[in-house]
Parts: structure tokens; sequence; C-alpha cells
């Protein structure tokens, strides 16, 4: 039986996305393949409303190719990483994995990264970049990134702010402008509602201004090469054509749907899930600073988590246990990509059955 | 109309491969993933005749990651980068800009790396690392790696030798044992015969006892961390799961028609292009040097290739030109992955037909 995916990704993809993957191979060096991927280009500007300042690239690679590539290609010396999570934990020990400074911002899992935080070590501190991630996966906590980049952007102009969005680009509110963030990111198998494979990034000029100068780039993880391949609508190295194709349908599903009801159906499943969470148990993020495509719910009852998902799976839905030291603690429903809140009262209606709630 | 692909890559890849793509995910972290991912593993291991001192690994990346994974992973200080080609230049650059030092032992296009040529490097030099492209598709030269091989590790234990077999594992004869190599790889649009995507890594416990010492190792190109999820039949990274589906399926095909008689498939389909060639023009590599996936012919009557290939694509088949300063004088026929002799006959056909040979 298949088991519909309300995990934090991959998400489920339905069978009109997944069958785009089955058109024939197209050569990634001639004149077709520029023109299709001119359209995917320009449909991410439309939609994201980028910019002439702001490019985007698609890699074929998991989201975490661009914490290295932030690591080899935009940290100069130093960088602030604000770490709440696992993921952005992974992102600071990147970069120190790519031998540059690290000076990190840590709070307990489950509190948000405050701006007046940020703005105490950027008083205190000599960085050049700053790092955070947007929609920690693994806490459901969704930090304050239009107000940092406020700050950023009005006192710190040459400090370039990379935004780890893997899990919230194209379904929570991510217009790169209005952050002021120069490098922002995404993985296709969350919000994109695609197979995992491709990483969607935006970056500024700024951000490549830096990248010229920053020495040992490597191939795969230089974003001037991306970007020299960008400019002529290719990519440097063979990409993934047939996620490419699917990358393509899923733009048409979302410029259709418009920006604003993407991010309002998101809503919705949000509320509803958080509103079931706090009637019978209790959200794990700090007020105010819940995720809007993953909720993360405290298992204050002590009940059952991994009997629960085995449960569940047999009626034909997967729901995720907490990430690493928080695997009994909580329990995390995925509510992004093609879902809507009539499915995913359907499932928590399934879960109170259960339950017995 | 839908143009079969005849190029070094991507190459033509079936529908019942493509659909592969359309089953449904599953989550990367579950029992389910991991049975299927050992399943892999063992028909790579089946295939490649690997004994318990070789793994391998599936990256979800272009096969240029491979490039970076010795840059940052493999090479201590001081790497011998075989260079005759585009694609052997690219692995060196990739490698100093890891910032480590390459000495490069380069060939006219054309040439091969032989034994001797590395072997007198080798007596000459103080070096951790030896890379080489086993088939270099901008040339159509194939070197000649299991008698680099055995020399190495006769004369050279500690020395790790990095293969790139982009273009020819699982198409031409590829057994790591028998050449004794310590790293090699192929990407899926190749002999694979999949869409772009992935990268089939096969790596020596000799390489991975180096890694461990090789500082700055980042993530995305970290064999370490790539292993150690591997261990456990996972991947590090959210893996192209779809993609994963197309290549089982590939293994099992591979392993049915047997590894002798894809070998066997690929050589004829070799020896009827290049006596085809050399009836019409002359074959480009130096000889006994051919390549077995795809042949690169020298344009000595001066034909408009460029004309050729629009005329061609008319017809339904996709060959290419020259890579980069060949581009009109030379033009290169890929038979690799799913192609038998006799659509090669009907393609040259064609040829014959369009230029009245």
């Amino acid at each position: 039986m298949h088991e519909k995916l309300l995990i934090p990704g991959p998400t489920e993809v339905s069978q009109e996305i997944l069958r785009e993957q089955s058109r024939y191979l197209i050569s990634h060096r001639g004149k077709s393949f520029s023109d299709f991927y001119r359209g995917i280009k320009t449909k991410l500007a439309d939609f994201f409303e980028l910019s002439n300042y702001y490019k985007s690239a698609v890699t074929t690679s998991s989201g975490t190719l661009w914490f290295d590539i932030v690591g080899r290609s935009i940290v100069q010396e130093n960088a602030l990483v604000c770490v709440n999570g696992a993921f952005s934990s992974r992102f600071a020990k990147t970069i120190q994995g790519c031998g540059k400074k690290v000076d990190i911002l840590e709070v307990d899992w489950g509190k948000a990264i405050t701006t007046n935080m940020v703005a105490n070590k950027l008083e205190s501190g000599n960085y050049d970049t700053v790092v955070i991630c947007h929609n920690e996966s693994s806490t459901g906590v969704r930090n304050p990134i239009y107000d940092i980049g406020a700050l950023i952007r009005k006192k710190y102009p040459n400090i370039i702010f990379a935004v780890d969005s893997v899990s919230s680009m194209a379904g929570d509110k991510i217009l790169p402008v209005k952050i002021g963030c120069d490098v922002i990111f995404a993985s296709s198998q969350k919000c994109f509602a695609l197979p995992p494979g491709l990483c969607i990034g935006v970056v500024s000029e700024r951000a490549l201004k830096r990248a010229v100068k920053i020495p040992y780039r490597g191939s795969y993880t230089d974003l001037i090469k991306i970007f020299d391949f960008e400019e002529k609508y290719q990519t440097p190295f063979t990409p993934n054509i047939s996620l490419l194709y699917a990358l393509d349908k899923r733009m048409d599903l979302l410029l259709k749907e418009t920006y604003d009801c993407v991010y309002e159906r998101h809503l919705e499943m949000a509320k509803y899930t958080r509103d079931w969470a706090k009637k019978n148990f209790a959200l794990f993020p700090e007020s105010g600073y819940e995720s809007v495509t993953l909720t993360c719910i405290k298992n204050i009852c002590r009940k059952k988590i991994g009997s629960l998902i085995e449960k569940l799976a047999k009626r034909g839905f997967l729901i995720s246990n907490g990430y690493g030291k928080l695997k009994e603690k909580t329990f995390r429903i995925g509510h992004m990509g093609e879902w809507n809140v009539n499915e995913i009262k359907e499932v928590l209606g399934l879960i109170d059955d259960l339950w017995k709630l």
C-alpha cells in the first residue's frame, strides 16, 4: 500500500508531476535546452518577484550542497551562524569543515533566533557573513528573517546574508528582494513537491561580487562557475533534465495558483494543525515562531509515537517522529507542497481515532 | 520529433527506464528505503565483481562532484593528474581549485597517457595521488588504466589511484579490483543509460583510510560522511529516490545481459563505427587507444559537421560535433547504454546517404 508522505520531506508528489520525468531526454548543450531552461528561470523570477539584482540557479544536488557553496564560495574569513536545530547545526559544521572560522549564535532547540540577538552579535563581532536557517525542520521553528534581513541591509551593507530556506520556499512567504538576503535556497522535495535531486538557489549581485574574491572554490561548489553558465541558460555540469521537466510543470502550477494563494493554503494547514496540537498536546516551538510548512508537536501526554506512525502508515499516511534527541519527545507533521487543509483534517481525524483523542 | 541521443551523454533512455521514475516516493530514513538501497548496492557489487575491500556509493550529483570529492577528501598534498582532453583538464583544475598542489602529465589531445609516462613521473616526483580519466569524451581516447593500476599497486602501495570512468563504466570493461584503483566513478547518463543526476562511485578501504586524515572535507564533498551513511544503507543527504528506482531497474537489466555481453555489445558497436570512420575519414585517437563507448572521428574531408547534425536530427538522431577547439575538426558518435550494432548501422547508413559517402 502506498503511504502518502506527510513527513518533513520528501513530501508527497502527484502522478501528474512524477510522470513529467518520463519525457525523453535532450542534449543539455543544445538550443532546445537553453530555451526550456530560460523558461524555468523566468517562472522562478515571476513567482519569487526577483529584481535584476537577483539571479536564480538550479543545481543537481540535495540542499546540503549549498551549505558547501556558502562555505567554499561566500564566507571570506568569519561567519556568524545562527543555530537552533539539527540543520542549522549542520550548516555551521559544514562551514567549519570548509576551513572557515565560525562564531555560533545558539539558542535551545524550540527557541527562535531573534533580531536583537543577531544585532548584539553584529555589534561586537567582525563578520563577513551571517547564516540562518529560516525553517528548522528538526524543531518546527521559523526564524524572523525579514527583520534580521532589514537589520543587516540597514547597518551592515557588506555582510552577506545567507538563508537556508530548504523547507519553506514555495510554501511560506519567501521574497528574496524583501528579505534583503544574498543567498537563499530550497530543496525540490519540500514545498516545491518534486522528487529530491534539485536545489533551487537565488543569489544577489553582492554575493557574486564576494564569491569572485574567494580562493579555492573547487568546481561543484563554485558559485562563479555556476553563474557563468546560468548566464547562457545552461548549467556547468550535466543537470538532471528529468527533474527539470517536473520543476517546469511545478512552476506552471504554482504560478496558476498564485504566490498569495499558495501561502494562504499553507497557513491554513498550519493553523488547523496547530489548533489540533494545542487542544491535545502542546506546540514545541516558542510561541509566535511556528513554522508554516510543518508542525512540531510536544508529546506531553507521553503517547507512543513509533506505534502511532506504524498504525497510521497502515491507513496510508506517513508522519514523522522527532528529530534526533527529540525522537520520542516530539512528532512532526509536514503540511507542505500539494497538501490542502481538508486532507490534513482527514489525517488528524485518523490520529484522533487511533489515539482516541 | 524526438531525436534519439547518440551524443557522448546524455545518452538515449528507454520509456521502460524513464517510467520507473514515476513510482511514488518513500522516506529516505525508513527501513523500506534501506532494504531497497541495499539491493542496489548488492547488484553493483555483483556486476562489478567487488571484493569486500571495495564499497559503492551513489551520490545525487553530476560526475563532476567526484572531482571535488577527490580534491577535498583524497589528495593530501600533491597529485599527479594525467591530462589528454577537456575532462581530465577540468579534473586537474578542480583539484587545484581545492587548494591542492597538482603536477600535470599532459599529452596532445588525441594521444593516450602510457604506463611508461606515468612510471617516469612517479620515479622522479613525490605524489600521494594519481588521477586519470579512463575514457576522454572530448577526444575518444581510452587510457590504459589496467597497466597503470598494476604499476601503482606493485611499486607505490600508498598512492591513491583515482579514475574518472564517467563515460565508460557499465559499457567498457571496468572491474575495480582488477584495475587496482582506489576511487572510480561514473555518471548515470552515460553507459548506465539513465537520466543525469546520479553518480555511481566505488572506493577502496585505502581511499577511506586516506580520507579520514584529510582536513576540511566540507559536507557534500566529504567521503567519510558519505560512507558513514552507506554503511547503514542510507545517504547522508536526501537522495534522488526517483532516479534510484531507475538505477535499480537498470542494474537488473545489466545483470540479465551479463557483464561480458554488455562489453561485447559495446565493442561490436565501436568496431563497426571505427571501420566506417576509417573507410571515409580517419580516427582522431592514437591507434590502439580508441574508446569502446564513443568514437571521435577526424574530419579530414572537411565536411560541414553542423549541417550534418541538423539534417540527421530531422531524421531523428542526434550526434555531436567536436569538443571545444575540435568543434569542426572532429565529430563524435556515442554508442553507449541501450544502443546495439544494428541501430548504429542504421544511423551510419543515414550519414552515408546525407553525405553521399
